[in-house]
Order: C-alpha cells, then structure tokens, then sequence
C-alpha cells in the first residue's frame, strides 16, 4: 500500500493538517541506485571526535543487531562529511532484521556494494573514511532531528527523489487518508488537463494542484 | 538544426562576440533524465512569501496556460529551495502549449513523474513542498536574472549537461553563425588529435581548442 | 590488480600506517559514465585570471602531450568554477600518451564527449565558459593540493563513487599490502554477517568494520 | 522596562512555554553601533528582481510613512545581498513615526549615517548597490519569515549583539513574566558563583544556568 | 575633494550611466580601524600553491616598491583564505610610495600593527599563515577581478562600511559630476524629510531616495 | 612573557619546524573587547542533540568546575550554531579556577556580559538559544579538532585578531625560541623599511617578511 504514496503527496496532506516542517531542506540523495524507501524510523544519533574511541563502533553495531522488519535507520550527523558512518557491511547487519534502508544525514561509503545489493541509501554524499576515531553514536533509539525537523522512533518515514517527509505518529491515521485522497485528486486534475483543459479551468474546477 | 548546436560551442562564439557572461555560473541539473533543451525563454519571477497567499498559484496558471511552442518556461526563483515549484500539472499544463522545458534557478518537485513524460526540467534540486503559501510568482514575461545573467523573453536559450546558455536577441544570428564554424573547427582538431597529433601542434595549426 | 582495490579500503590501509588525511573531503564526481580510476598522478596548477592571456593554453598542451601510460592529471584549482578547464580535446591529447583519466579540483566542460570516449572524468563540477583569459596553468609536474591533501607527481592515485585517495610515494607498497589483508578481512565478516551472524559477534571475532 | 530584558532570557522564557524556535539562525549584526533594539513588529516583504520597475519604492516609502511609535521595521528579504534595501532617508522617515529600528533580513547601505543618526539597524550585511530595479517590497503588513521564524505585525521582538527573538503575540504576557523570573533567577546563580560557589552546586541549588 | 564623495553615490552615479555592475557582492571589511579608502587601483594576481616557491614574495616586493601616490593597491585573490597575503611589513613599504591602503579578496594578518601605523585595509578576512609557499603573485600590473567585477590598474576605486565601488576610466568625469549632484539631491530629500515631510511626498517632488 | 609574542610570528616558527597546520581556518572572532588570549588548552568536546537531556549541564560543569590557572577552555563543537554553549555563568566559574578565556568553534552568548567581566572569548558567533537539550558535552579532557587543526589537553595556545594557533607539547620549547627570533628579525626588516630601504633591498638582506 505505502508505496504507491509519494513524498510529496504524503507532505501535502501534512501541510493540509497543520504540519508545514516535516521535510529537511537538505539534499538527502538516493545513492544506491533504489529511488523509493518507506518505513519506521529507528534511530542513531553521531558525533564527531578527534580522540582514540575506547569503544569503536559500539552503539552503531547494537543498532543494527536491533533491526526489526520495516525500519528504516535514520542516522543524524548533522551533515557532518568528516567519515563514511554507514556503508555495506552495517547494510548487511541491519536488513538481516528486516531494515529496508538507511537515511544518514551526513556521509557514507561502500554505494557501489549496497547499490548491489539492492539497500535503499539516501544521504548527503560520500566520503572514503572509516568513521573509527572520526565519528561515534552516542545515542540510539532517541529523537533526532535534520535540519530542524524531528524524527522520532517509530514515525513513518517516506523518501524518493523528491525528498524525505517523516509522519509524526500522532497524525498517522489522518495523513494518510488525506493523502490517498489527494493522489485521486491530483489524478483527475492531470488527466483533465492532459486531455487539454486549461491549467486555470483545471484549478477552478478541482481545486489542486 | 539547433539541436546539433550544444552549450559549450555557443557560449564560445558569445565570448568572441564580446559577451562573456551569457551562462549563470550556478548548477542547474538536469532532473527528468532529457539532457538537451532548447527553445525560446519565457519567464516568470518567484518570491518567497509566509503568508496565505489569496490567489494561490494565479500567475503560474496563467504563464503555463500562455506557452507557445518552442517556450522554454525560465523560472526565477533567486535559488530558493523553499518549495518545489514546478511539477507534474504545470509540465503538463506547459507542454500543451508546445512548451519544450524548464528552467528553474530553484526547486522543483514530481521529477519521477516529469521522467515519465519525458519533460526536460534542469532546476537547482528538488522539495517535496508545495508552493502555496511559500512561494508565488509576482511578474512574469518580464527580463529575469539567474546568477547576474540576464534572460528575456524570447531570447534562445541552450541547456545541456555542461551548463545553460542564453543568447541575446540582437546578436543571436551571428552567434548562431560562429557557433556553426566553432564547431567545425574543433572536429577537424579533434580529428587530428586522434590521429596521433600533438596538442600543441594541433592548436598552433587550427587555432582552436 | 589494482583495480580489484578500491578507495576505502585503500583509505583504511593509509589509517592503519597514520596516514589519516589522504582523501579531499570536497565532492569530485564522476561526470562521464566511468566510475573508477586508478593510475599515478601527473599535476597541473591552475590560477584564475580576468586579463588577456598572452600565451592561451600554453601549459595544458605541454601538459597533455607529455602524458605517459598510467597516468592520471590531476588538474588542481582550488574548487574555481570559473571556466571548465578540462574538456574533449585536451583528454583526446591524454589519451594519446597513455593517460587514463582526469580528476579536476574545479569546472570541466564536454561531458557528454568525454562520456562517449569512455574518459575517466571526476571533478566538482561543470561550467561552459572556455578557460581562455579566465583560468590558465601556471605550473605543471609539482606538488599540489586538492583540500589540504596533497598529490605529487607519480604518486599512485584511487578514485571511485566512495571518493578519492592519495598513496605517498615512501609507503606505497606498505599500503597496497596492507589494503589487500583489509579486503580478504572485510570479505570473510560480510559473509558471515550475511550468514546470519549478528555484527556485534562478528566485530568481535573478526575486528574488522 | 523592556530595556532590563534581553535576548537571551526571553529565549529561555519561551523555550520554558514550548516555543523552541523563535530565533533566527542567521547573523543579523548591530551595524550603526546601537546594539540593543526592543519594539513591535512592522513588516515588509522583498523581492529580488531584474527588469525596470514601473513604480520604484512604492511600498517602502508607504511602509516607513505608516510607521508608530514603538515600531520595529522586519523587512524580510530572504537573506538577498543583492542591494541595500534600507538606509538614511528611510530611517529619516520611519523615525519620524516613531519606529526605533529595523532588522533587515538582506543588506543595508548608508551605516556611517545611520550610525550618526543613533539609528538601531540589525542586518546580514551590506550593499552599495540602490534597490532600484533589483529589489522591491511586494507586501506590507503580513506575516513574514526570517530563517524560518515567523514575525508577525505586532509581535514583540528583542535584537541584540546575541540574537534576535521574536514572541507570538498569544504568549506574550506569560513569556514576559518568565522572563523576568530567569532574570532573577540567573542573577542570584552568578552571584553565588562568583562568590566562589562551584557550578555544580550552583545548578544543584538553584537550578538554573 | 574625494573624501566627501562616498561610495554608495559613487555606486548610484554608475547605475545611471548603465554601469551596474561596479560593486563586489562579498563582503570586504576594514579590519585596521580605517574605514574611508580613496584612490587609484595598483593591482596583484594572487595563486594557491602547496609547492616550494623557487623565488618567495618576488612579485609582491616589487609591486610595493613600485607604488606612487594615491595607488590603493588591489590584491586580488580570488577570496582564498589560505594565507595571509598582506602585512605590516607590505604595508610599510607601499606606504613608502604614497599607497593609502589596500583592498584584499582574501586574508590578510597583522592587523593590529596595520591599525596602529593607520594603513587602511579592507579584507575578506584574517589568515596568521604566512603566504610562502601557500601562494603567490602571479601577474601584476593587469586588470584583475573581484567578484566579476573589473579592476583596472589606474581606476578610481572607493572603499568604505557599506562596500567598494570602482569606476571605469572612460565614464570617470562623468561619474563625478553625477555623484556630486545626487550628494545635493539627497541632503535636500533628507532636509525634507528630517523636516517632517512624509516620504512618499519627498519621493515625488524630489525623485530621489 | 607570551603577551609580547603573537599568533602570526609563533605561527611562522611553526612553519619553520615543518608543523605547517596549526592554526583552523575557520574565523574565530574575539566577541568580548578582549583580542589576546594566551594559556593552555582544557578541551570539552560538544555534540548536537534533540531529545530530552537526561543530566543537562552535566559535563561542562565539571569541566568548569576543573579549571587551573593559565587554562583556555577550547570548545569544540564542530562549528554548530544550535544554541549558545558558552556564556557569563561558565564563564564566571571557570575564571574562578583560574581560565583565562574561551575559545568555541560553535556560538556563544551572554557576549556583552562576559565583555563586562573582562572575559576573553573567541568563538564563530551568538546564538540566543540555550544549550539544554540542543547541545551537550560528551567528552572533557580529550584531544579535539578545530577544522582538522589537533588541540590536546596542556597544549599551548595563542589568539588574536589574526587568528588563532596551537603549539604541539613536543615542539613547544623550540617554537618558542624561533618564535622570539623572528619578533627580532621582523622588528628590524621593519624598522629599515620605515627608514625607507626598498622591500626587496629589505627582503633580500634580512631574508624575512
């Protein structure tokens, strides 16, 4: 069902209820070649360091062990590009729970792998470096927002080429139905228009664009 | 025949014509998969706004609903990504005019769908959010900037994977012409190069590189 | 065999040595189709200018037609996007030489071509304008700096979608070797995280991420 | 009164309330040498533009003839550098309203005048360039956004050399009220300390940093 | 004579000729407490490097020593930040000459020392590295730019808080005379105002603002 | 002792023992009227959050709380401007100890308060917003980086208005007294310049600038 929602339309029915901030405005690319990713949010939050870590990699590698069925791990940097904090083998680990993507505001390394692997990756970019010693969870399982919109454990996330939008769960139920209806309704508009109505009857007449 | 013409070469004859800054210097992607547009601009300029808008969408019902063939619609949004500001309905809208593709120094949104209809659109990135009550048109068919470049209606415009040029009307005949001859020049150098010569000798010899 | 290293892995080679700041942290893409180079750097230096230049191109053409099998130009300019300084002809006259590929701290332009020649191209991106009297090389087969990382002639050079990493000469064949023991360990924890083995286990046993 | 207030403690009273973003993240500087501005809220909105404009300064002139006492002038530009929107003769005339000051979300000229005018003008920076025919206001008195906080005509807003805050008029009198507590609050906290009480037990006893 | 002229009039007197384009849209401070800059462009090509300069300073030694009364001298370095590229010691020497200051599109140090002797300097920024071997001056004595815009060595050049403006020589005289007639027009627009008339009454009968 | 060095001279002897990145290029403004700051670096190291702090404060107030004369607390925060992290009540305990200033590579506020105090404080800029729950300390006492720039507990610091450099402990004996020849030899290259020998003559017979 979820996915013959969009992004976009999912935002749409947000913007209608009153939720006009649940889309970062960064650019969060597709890198592995998978252009649709729907799921819950299970969380990570990193920071950057400069010093030996005495525990590398712990808290990333107890989240990935934690994956359940249709998480998608949304890993907040900040944007920070200083490592590639996600990559093939953390893939590997989490959709062996059932997670069916990551979303890493920041940088990731290993694209050519995950993308054959078919694992949904949208991020800021790429950088080369192990994230040991550069980068750390120091949370997990918490809220964490990107770019100053809050993604909480559990909310429905979508993400395509248009952009991420996240669901805060309290408004789920309503989002949705709303949104279904404005795939109908934008349907009706196109294909009057497509049929060669004007844009300005068009609006009249149906009211969305 | 504009279509054997390419970005690069036309900018060149620009230069040698004395207009040296025919191409904005700002990264206009091709989004829709179409890597090749040409045509005649017509335009409209944006403004972000915060208010509720009383005539949503009026002027960009208006500028879509006018498109004649051969427009290309020019969007100037100052590089705002504060929403996504053509889509699916307008392309739509646009190209039942005749309209060949966009230009949106800004967001866009529906690239998936866009893809599918083969509309070129080369903007700035995407945002899943809707226009309404964030940005609107405020003129349009007036001369527009994007990145200090000047685009009127009318003027032929050329967009490619190396980047967007547009050409003033009183000079377009003979920068069209220089273009021509450019071309041809670099194939012969080209040529040469591949057979075996040098480079330096190559443009002591044609002059060109 | 060098092309079954690729650039993180090489990365966490040059980590292990405390060679830690190898790799630009700027985005240098592959813009012609090819998606991995590996080769021994030949450099240029480029500084852009607004005069006219009395001696267009000089150095690029010595630079080009000096080129030597294995090798990759590394064209550095400080991220200017001021004119696209590498472009069909100049890699045309590379190739001739034996050179495999260009990665550009700056503009480029003839993507398309270059595609169609199958030339190795990464660079920040693109720019129509010709380089005449915009930029120029002022200095060629020296070391240079692309964000703070330096590259100097002959040094042996990995870039893929991950990014790009420079080897220095005096631990070369440390790091190759290193490299290759990371690959066979990375190896044998994906395929047993693949197996089912959850990635605390297998950090554990293996300690290798 | 409100002059005991500053910034930060009305930011802490409306965190306090649940309103977490009322400040912009942008650097708006105290550029005439005034550097406390407290008043309500007057807004213009801007809008960058390239073509002759047929009714030059229309609104602004309209804008600053309207000014109260009390008023605070937001002129809401996007961050646009791309002319001095506000100067000498618009402080002239606003001040004779009784407008005590302006924050300008773009670039200012004439601030050796201003400053000699004791002219309070809160900007990201300036510009020599007139707005003729590059920047117009496109509406008065609405809603406007800076970095994404909304101010609306009204509103108290507090500038000064750590920040601007705005507060929504429907909590005004209780984030007030807050304010004054923290002021309080924070004050018996710093005198503890400095009379030599470590910080730990300062925020232990009196709860407060 | 020059002094009571500024520059955002200066900036107004080219707009009317059709020169539009005269001021850089960075931001050039004065970091050395100076903060009034007049006179003719001396210019200097600046160049990263990361190599060892075979003849350290060589060109900017002999670009100070060169200067005459009235030179302002124009680093133009492209913004880099990498070095300090002005100095106290520079600024002797060029003060030797007759230079009242200098206007750097990059970083300079020293600037305590600068501001004691009240040399004038007006920079993007500050850099403590020394520029050996970081870089160097390539060309002088050539127009140069900041910005896109040109500075041509002998234009007239203003520099204070609001920006930098610099006039083409063909058009100089004409400036003049147009900035010292808008230096009149604005005192009495200003009178009026200051008088109590309202602002767009002032506009009207005055047309100017 | 240290006050009659500065940051650009102890940077030069830097670059003369082969450490020739020590100083961030980041600007690091002196926010408080106090534009010398020399000790020895305490380090905390900071990290965005979004949730609820379960023990706010807690590791900064430690940190303060540890403060021993001749400490500059060096905050190091990746360059995030979420919320002011440092203000007058730190400030007011760390001096307690014995600090001497604050350098903060994020915001800070309270800037006109610790100007009252005395308090030197060099940070990118304010921030109204409060750190708690935006912005914690996950580590004290640790190596950090400023922009790649390494500042370990015990390092030796300077900053000024040229910017800010750090002395590793194992050189610091050294730089200091090359540090202390070069004041010498630029006082006299100076002192003959201002006596009016040409800068190259200068250059050339006292090889320093």
């Amino acid at each position: 069902m979820r996915h013959e929602l969009y992004s976009a339309v999912v935002c749409d029915a947000l913007d209608a209820l009153g939720f006009t901030r649940q889309s970062p405005r960064v650019e969060l690319r597709a890198l592995t070649g998978v252009h649709v990713l729907v799921g819950r949010c299970r969380t990570m939050l990193w920071a950057d360091m400069a010093h030996v870590d005495p525990e590398p990699y712990a808290l990333e590698l107890a989240a990935v062990d934690a994956c359940r069925p249709d998480d998608v791990m949304v890993a907040a940097a900040g944007g920070s590009m200083r490592s590639g904090i996600w990559g093939e083998l953390l893939s590997t680990a989490a959709r062996n729970g059932g997670c069916t993507g990551a979303i890493v505001d920041g940088a990731v390394r290993d694209t050519a792998k995950m993308a054959a692997m078919g694992f949904a990756c949208f991020a800021r970019g790429t950088s080369i470096y192990d994230s040991q010693n550069r980068q750390r969870v120091v949370d997990i399982d918490v809220a964490v927002e990107i770019d100053g919109v809050r993604f909480a454990p559990g909310d429905l996330v979508f993400a395509d080429d248009d952009g991420v939008v996240v669901v805060p769960r309290e408004i789920e139920a309503e989002a949705i139905a709303r949104a279904w209806a404005k795939v109908h309704a934008e349907n009706v508009t196109r294909d009057a228009i497509r049929a060669g109505m004007k844009a300005v009857a068009a609006y009249r007449k149906y009211g969305v664009l």
